[in-house]
């Protein structure tokens, strides 16, 4: 399943213990009622309370064949509420793992730099309100692309943990009031895309210069590092997974 | 002020007694903290739960003149939470009032006709999902211009009120999956606009024909029209003044 939804009003894609409404739960409950037995959904990622989805990739288990696919798309809609929707929907291979089959993800954030609030827009960007420097913060952008121990971006790594990724593309474009940063990478660590972000407005208001970013790939250091953007400007747009 | 707002999360604009939410208290009491008295604030139109503003505009009474008007707009909007925007404010004649001096109002409301749910419009639209054909409701939104009883669109006008209005224009545009309905009049009745628009729902899926209108206006009888549209597809887009 491909699945688009706004977080604002879920504790973000994950089940949880204490009864909290998440998106996971939200789909298998339907997805359960519909198959006519329990089923779990694995999602290719966990994104936190708050953030977004342009294309979640998710898959379940299920012996039940009897729904044809497209009918099967539109009845989970159906019992799904209006900021949860299922795209599209495939037969895949009993081997495929939404998250472990993976091979990249591209995030998009959203930061709205015009002073007035957008209230049209509450929870669906970060409103920054102040100008930012996009030029210099796309040359900072350009630093992150290759392969990198991105410890220094992440909150919480355990020191054995491997924290080398490799970042694609990093790019940055100006749409009326909003700067959008997309990046694309093989994986990311806890928190890494808010982590980068908040690190490049830091450079983008003139706080520090774009070798900021080598500094922190190097020291892997939390604390060279920016604050971590706001939940609500993140958006997670595409999984990739290998072509057969 | 010219106020904007998300009213997703508001049981519409009007104070209410049980003290739920609503925009009217929530920018009382962000005034009433920053002029050092309680004000009361008078709105030009009581939108309902779940109705959205680009340019409604408010009044209130104050002796304390220390704040310029520019600081006053943004200590306000630092004090209101993001989906309330004050987007301008200037000073008035002690005569004015925002509901009583109003010579007109705009309203728009946005019918998503695709079948996908718009995750990210959530709250923001209606989402019928399916395809209306925009140049019968033009023809049946022709047939509102003008003078007419349009008690008919009303839910519970008493036997004396006067239901007599005049609409300027009402006019539909089609923007990828939305069409978008413009009324301007010199007032409205209760629901009046979403009752409208819920006829003209009915015309543009082809149960009725454009002349219901004309049958509608003539009989004076709600039970000739179609249902009430949701709120969360409306906005109050502006309020006109007599200009001196």
């Amino acid at each position: 399943m491909v699945i688009a939804y706004n977080g604002a009003n879920y504790h973000g894609w994950q089940k949880q213990a204490d009864g909290v409404d998440t998106v996971q739960q939200q789909i298998e409950r339907a997805a359960s009622r519909l198959v006519g037995h329990s089923v779990v959904v694995y999602g290719a990622s966990r994104t936190d309370a708050g953030v977004h989805a342009l294309g979640q990739v998710a898959n379940f288990f299920t012996t039940n064949y009897s729904i044809p696919i497209q009918a099967f798309c539109r009845a989970l809609n159906s019992m799904l509420p209006g900021d949860i929707a299922i795209i599209s929907a495939e037969q895949v291979n009993n081997d495929f793992h939404a998250s472990r089959c993976a091979i990249a993800k591209t995030y998009q954030y959203r930061i709205f730099t015009a002073p007035v609030k957008p209230v049209h827009l509450y929870n669906l960007v970060y409103h920054y309100g102040q100008w930012l420097d996009v030029e210099v913060m796309q040359e900072a952008a350009r630093r992150l692309v290759g392969e990198h121990d991105f410890r220094g971006f992440t909150c919480s790594a355990e020191a054995r943990q491997n924290t080398v990724r490799t970042i694609y593309r990093c790019e940055l474009c100006q749409q009326d009031s909003e700067i959008i940063v997309t990046i694309t990478g093989n994986g990311f660590l806890y928190k890494m895309v808010r982590n980068i972000v908040g690190t490049l407005i830091e450079i983008g208001r003139g706080h520090w210069q774009p070798d900021r970013i080598d500094k922190i790939l190097s020291s892997c250091n939390r604390s060279d590092a920016g604050p971590t953007a706001p939940a609500e400007g993140l958006y997670l747009v595409s999984v990739k997974y290998p072509t057969e």
